[in-house]
């Protein structure tokens, strides 16, 4: 089966998506409008939902005039919100991002695992590290530690996290009421985790959570990104435009996950899939053109400016093509992605940003149910993907379509499930549930 | 009106609580056990939950044995439980313990924010530092920082959060689709805070919270904690044993909030209440005294160390009389009146741990609807308190004997609402809204 994560931003990921008629540009600061799309994800039996995070505002635009027309700017902190959603939903998964940059990791242990208990075991982790100057000026830097620094805290921040899940074994709680024993003290594990970057006694005041450990999600791209995710991650989310590039992206990883001793049935790699889905092809182009017809240039320009790691391309004509790019710190492997694309399709600056607007990065799907199925199944069934992170246009509007046309399409095929299996993330993606581990992996 | 609040750990406030055989031990990991005690609060109109917390288990004691017979070391983390509870109730507040000594001000901000438009405008934030060296060594330290260390860092820790919630007004947002703007570029404030402890740029990625800022909660005991809460708090938590003493706290309180130019009717005082409540004074004596028979020796001699700053009192004979007590960091003015109720009453240590099993060093209230109202209207009418901080014996049941009781007696005599006047925390407890500053408070 194809495993489905929901990438549900408010209002959608086109970036003119907050101007669509039918979109809420408050949504993200509305539950109710939350808990709408959040269910009919589950309606559609997706996997999880899947929420990405920053801790800051990217004011660093050109100008004021350029940073009032971003759509999506402020928004509820996920924890909060997948915790909320925990209450009101019953199957599904939910996946927040939270940075080892600038968290401890005893308070996201802790908040992990308690978003476990309260969703019976369906939360999950996308694990990052922060790549902005911005977020690092919100916690007392000027500038974001380099790569290698953030992977190098990344990786104890990991073995702390995961030894603290452990601090407890599943059935260490007696509650005995008779005997007066809360729990058999042969079974509580204390850390004392001393590392270069942390010092962490533990235990951990939640017991091991229900899933034993929330679900890790990576997406790593750069080298130490994906050694990162092959030791680590249980879902990779990734951007591949190709087949060729998401299969040697696919064969690579699981090669990586089987170097680290780890059974790479046990990774499943998640391509993003930026969908617009119509009954009709021409519906479907419509829709599009609908969005592609909100997009401020102002706005656009400076998306890909952003895209390419801020390189100051303002200087170019909008209707020439992309200039060489500088080598820069950060997410270069998505600068090239970006670049190879202008390059191989010969789009001009104001093309690309057009093109950017729409997948951010991702591969797009634009067609009617049948197309789009056999697009996907395409990558399913050689080995470029075990599902697809689906990025939906825009909210609800773009969810409804992909639930109601596309997700029918591919449980017709056997592609998708039309009930779940489980009641846990872990159940669901098929996932081994991690065992107890008495002595933590020194960093 | 008396403002009340519900201080609701599961499985209740007596340390033997968790034993009661109605009492569920495990409720502290149950939502649905949670959602049913905070909707009987609600349906008793209290004004806010109150959840304390600290990042750690105090696993200091004399030995595994004497840890394993604890009742309360694994639970909800307060801000994910409360976000749950938050989209599960309609008018009570929801007031979460944080500290200051182990987070950093921008997701503490980013936090209660985010709660505060889950809940409509409910949330409630309880600002504590932490005192135990168990925390201290869960955040790469091995003891806790200083008295005056704390205190410092936590005030300009206000000052960025109360900066951070003012990084936009409150009508920033003009969600055009038309005109392309999003926000009002004159309306984003940008912090640029830079301090001994702190520097952190802005703008929050979350709104201006509905109350403007969340309410903010102390319990100032120390001369540096009245301080702070004269400075900050709203609501302050105290523990007060007779009248002349709460008034003497109140009274100093509120000229120290009138000295700070504030209006002292915007804080309000809330003197904590263990509350054992019973049809007939014979009923609450048999509830009482069922739970008191349920303490074990190990865990109240153990609790009463604890209360004394882990003073070891292990060598004195549990029938004989506290001794003198060396003058320690930390919550001393606790100690302080734990010692003197000795005194006062004569009491043996024996005799001692049994009262502070119950009413963890607050005043303690046991009888009928009738005396225990009599009792909280006296303090209340003569400038003891402005409410309370109600302690329930243990869940459920002490809640619903409050809630079915006492709360309708108190209706009856005029001092309780019988319907919420607003639907926020701060229209609730008759608190202004704070009005938005663009200049944020050097430090």
């Amino acid at each position: 089966m194809m495993k489905l994560g929901a990438f549900l931003p408010a209002p959608g990921h086109h970036v003119a998506a907050w101007r669509h008629p039918n979109a809420r540009p408050d949504g993200g600061l509305d539950f109710d409008y939350y808990r709408s799309i959040v269910q009919t994800a589950e309606r559609g039996r997706f996997d999880m939902v899947f929420l990405s995070d920053g801790a800051g505002v990217r004011t660093h635009y050109k100008d004021a005039d350029e940073l009032s027309r971003q759509g999506r700017m402020v928004h509820f902190e996920p924890l909060t919100l997948l915790s909320a959603l925990a209450v009101h939903t019953t199957h599904i998964g939910l996946t927040a991002t939270a940075s080892t940059t600038y968290n401890e990791p005893f308070h996201i242990a802790r908040k992990f695992a308690s978003l476990d208990f309260l969703s019976g075991g369906r939360a999950g982790w996308n694990v990052v590290t922060s790549v902005t100057d911005v977020e690092a000026q919100n916690f007392n830097l000027d500038k974001q530690p380099d790569h290698a620094a953030r992977y190098h805290r990344s990786r104890e921040f990991m073995d702390v996290v995961t030894g603290l899940w452990d601090s407890w074994e599943d059935d260490a709680f007696l509650y005995n009421k008779e005997s007066g024993r809360f729990f058999d003290p042969a079974k509580l594990h204390i850390l004392h985790h001393k590392g270069e970057h942390f010092s962490v006694r533990g235990p951990l005041n939640v017991p091991r959570p229900p899933q034993g450990h929330p679900v890790i999600v990576q997406a790593g791209s750069s080298p130490d990104g994906q050694d990162f995710a092959a030791q680590w991650a249980e879902v990779v989310f990734t951007a591949q435009q190709t087949l060729e590039q998401a299969q040697t992206y696919y064969r690579g990883m699981k090669q990586q996950i089987a170097g680290h001793g780890r059974n790479p049935d046990d990774v499943k790699i998640l391509p993003g899939a930026f969908i617009v889905v119509g009954r009709t092809r021409a519906e479907a182009e419509d829709k599009y053109d609908t969005l592609q017809s909100l997009v401020d240039p102002v706005v656009g320009l400076g998306l890909l400016t952003g895209q390419l790691g801020n390189v100051d391309i303002s200087g170019y004509p909008l209707d020439g093509p992309l200039p060489e790019l500088p080598a820069t710190e950060g997410s270069t492997s998505k600068q090239q992605l970006i670049y190879q694309q202008a390059k191989r399709q010969g789009l001009t600056i104001r093309e690309l940003y057009l093109k950017v607007s729409a997948g951010r990065g991702h591969r797009f799907l634009l067609g009617t149910p049948e197309t789009i199925a056999d697009e996907l199944e395409e990558w399913f069934v050689n080995e470029g993907a075990d599902g697809f992170n689906i990025l939906p246009d825009y909210l609800p509007d773009g969810l409804d379509a992909i639930v109601d046309l596309l997700v029918p399409e591919l449980q017709r095929r056997g592609l998708m499930r039309t009930e779940y299996e489980g009641r846990t993330l872990r159940e669901n993606l098929g996932l081994p549930r991690p065992s107890f581990t008495t002595t933590p992996v020194e960093p």
